[in-house]
């Protein structure tokens, strides 16, 4: 199997952003699965066509997104995204949408897709605090996790997609010291475990396939 | 010069703490310093015969104690502690005084010894998210850093003390997950830094003692 | 118009819920609209069905539900329900649904089409904190949202629904003082305020009905 | 029984000090205990000369201050003042000490000498969240605990002293809504309440001179 495992440059001021510095530093394969890396700009216009470009050229099984949640102490696992984009601040384009929809057809929301609980409990299984979240916000991480989805539903069924979102690292928290952040070799951790269950249900889908009373859902 | 360095064992239902868990991972020595670890027990009563007895054995120049401090997203450097125990909880004795002090004749309280100003600096400029703190509580910790300060103030001038409060470890916060955690390797980083400091002031006093038109001050 | 205003029952060991407490003191009126209050029961099983209810026997063109979010600061605004119920306390009947749809057969989330932007915007500028929020959880606070949107969506599609949390009264925070409040006083005057913009509203869509190219939209 | 209570003007770019709001809203008597109003300048320069005057001219039992504490929930009843003052922004005077003693020759700290702990209980069973506070910060709040703290000891030993914070106004926290705030009349009825106390305390000591054997400390 293959997934496309996405992280965003960084905005809002910040000089790294936490997703795209584990996202570089993932290996080539976790388990069965083959990861394609890909770097995503923090713009609503320039995000999903480099995503859906990607998706055409590698044709991955499953997309899963990483991006920075400012503010979170825990890996938060993103559930649904929302037809919705309102920024407080603008993106690396300068652009800050109020109120528009991601898309004008689309549905109110989508579920990710990928297996969202599984995840949360092997991560804290291996002691490392995770939640799931049932908000990705109104900025260009929704705009991705919705875009996707609804690029997925429209014209990939068989795909899946979901969303990570890690807290700031320690050291873009020295000059606000109240936030809460995880260092990259937690985050790294994180990821390469949540990459691990998706290559272990990629792999059951396919023994699956194989011996249908086994069946295992991918679904949360 | 040497530095005798306390961590606390675990407390409040915590299988592990994360002071003591740093605390024995230091080297011997950092820089011109010979570093002596110490296990101090989470207890108002045996918690300062332990280091006094400690001190008297080893003669340290400095005494610098590391206690969890649940709930905080920095390291934080403690400034001052007070003559006053009032717990929450009980501690590893089950003992939980209410509004007792921890000298009957000491003063109101104490400012810690070591140049806590410098250390922040220095763990800020290496990427770790560090406060001064004002407020050890009012629980073990704060009993530790008043206490040695009244027992060097009383017995030994020459030497320096301090207290250091570094946060959860990211797994205790697995069943907390709205809490800030700091991951070990960036805990004992900080510790490190924080005693390279105190060894380069030992030095620089040393060198000051030499040269007094030099000399440094330890003092905040 | 007629507004119809719910409020829940105490939960989680309350002994009181600000929502319902702020319900009961409404008055009859407010601008143009007649307001229609209702105890609703914190349960997933009943509070839809008592909603229901009072939906067909009263008429409302409006269906505002308040609730309480422990530990916001702000009025929440909530701007979407979603389809999905996941409880990490049981309820007053003590059901505590695992990842349950709110509606087999509803779609992933409907948005509140009360004007929750304006709502804010007044609030705001009577000086009491709100935010637009998104997310209202997924306890019944939630399926309520979702479930009146549903039930509009496919019975009502004229009349309108919004839901409103609000912080813990100050007395509910004695025990957990790190926790933010909001008084009665300023819960009121905010619960107020929405229901004079929701009665302007209505006046305005009635006048628009009149005057077409006056025409004001309900919608955020 | 005289009480002189002071409040601090605005500062830090608001436009309201609540501290300010509640004390002007003191009736002139509260029990037994007559209220003397004042406004105190949020400058570490001329706050304490103010407070010293009215010492003076009034010759208070009690000094009583009440300051802002931006970012808590709870009414925080100071129990320790520091001889240190290092502030993050300017005062009114755009003065910024960094690591300043408030007294050249003053010791370390000073407990405040009005009953805390009772203050604090009688706020909770009246429903208003109040915590025990071991940190008044390093601004001018500070300043004044620790110098009218110091001014008695050395100057008026019968006289009392405490400190007590109160958060924001609601319409303070309209531009940043995850800030706790706390209504105009919990805040006047917190002070209110501890007025109460003190003035109880008052007359006890009174009683207490008259009957020796019923003598009630006023110490916390």
């Amino acid at each position: 199997m293959k997934i496309l495992v996405t992280g965003f440059d960084p905005f809002g001021g910040e000089t790294v952003n936490p997703s795209l510095e584990i996202v570089r530093l993932l290996p080539d394969r976790i388990g069965q699965a083959e990861l394609i890396k890909l770097e995503v700009p923090t713009s609503f216009q320039r995000s999903l066509p480099v995503i859906e470009r990607a998706i055409r050229e590698t044709d991955p099984d499953v997309i899963l997104s990483v991006g920075q949640a400012g503010g979170r102490a825990a890996v938060s696992v993103e559930r649904i995204g929302i037809n919705l984009s309102d920024a407080r601040i603008p993106d690396n384009d300068g652009f800050q949408p109020v109120d528009q929809p991601v898309a004008e057809d689309g549905p109110a929301a989508y579920f990710a897709t990928v297996p969202v609980r599984r995840i949360v409990e092997r991560l804290r299984r291996a002691g490392i605090p995770a939640v799931l979240s049932y908000s990705a916000g109104t900025f260009v991480c929704n705009h991705v996790l919705y875009g996707v989805c609804h690029l997925i539903a429209s014209h990939y069924p068989h795909k899946k997609s979901g969303f990570i979102h890690i807290p700031y690292l320690p050291a873009q928290t020295v000059d606000k010291p109240e936030e809460p952040s995880m260092s990259q070799e937690t985050a790294l951790a994180a990821l390469k475990l949540a990459l691990t269950v998706l290559s272990e249900e990629g792999e059951g889908n396919r023994t699956a396939q194989k011996n249908p009373s086994e069946k295992m859902s991918f679904h949360p």
